[in-house]
């Protein structure tokens, strides 16, 4: 059975998703990430779909969910390195990935998380509007 | 075709396995992560191996490689997450994974490179036998 790994950095994790997900993969790792989440305290969590050619309304749910979950968990989700052709699908087939940020690349994201993080801790969850209007 | 994406950290790049490698794979990573090397100008490479279950020889060469032709383009290779079994197996087949450092995740193996990134650019390599000795 695959696993699809969490790696720590910092207060954030990061998912690199390579393979192509199935239901019990994906419901295995939001399980697993909702653990590390609590585990850790981490407050960001980077989804990197650099590898996937293709994004479906599956993998679109699923990554919408997570971010749900990380957000009661108090961890803000920012999608990294989605390629162009998959962003194009993702507006083509209605799927807006509400509530989730995108970044470029991990870098950038980790930058986009470390504001955030930041700025959460200074002032509270009432920023997060501003973010969202961004 | 696979392949495995490489993800830029800082100065760091980061490459999380979770495939089996066969041998095309393998080589495009050395191709990719040496081109990103020269592009980015990266002074760390860390190699996730957490998903691993098996090391054998194959994977075990493809990582010291990797790591001798970074370490020509002045980068050095932490490999980390390794599995305890696989550890075990490791040294059992008789695999040192030479000249290649390890760390137990990627926050301590990010802190392991940093310190090194640090201490090259204060004293030049000079310094690298003390690691290797460590």
């Amino acid at each position: 059975m695959e696993r699809i790994p969490i790696l720590r950095i910092g207060n954030m994790l990061l998912v690199s998703i390579q393979v192509d997900l199935q239901d019990h993969t994906a419901l295995m790792l939001q399980d697993d990430l909702s653990n590390r989440i609590v585990e850790t305290g981490a407050k960001g969590v980077l989804i990197d779909i650099s590898a996937l050619e293709i994004v479906d309304s599956f993998i679109g749910r699923m990554i919408s969910t997570t971010a749900a979950v990380s957000r009661v968990l108090d961890a803000e989700t920012v999608v990294v390195g989605m390629q162009p052709a998959v962003a194009i699908t993702l507006v083509e087939l209605g799927l807006t990935l509400s509530g989730v940020r995108t970044a470029l690349d991990v870098d950038r994201g980790i930058r986009l998380l470390s504001r955030g993080i930041d700025d959460r801790a200074r002032g509270g969850d009432v920023i997060r509007d501003d973010y969202l209007a961004e």
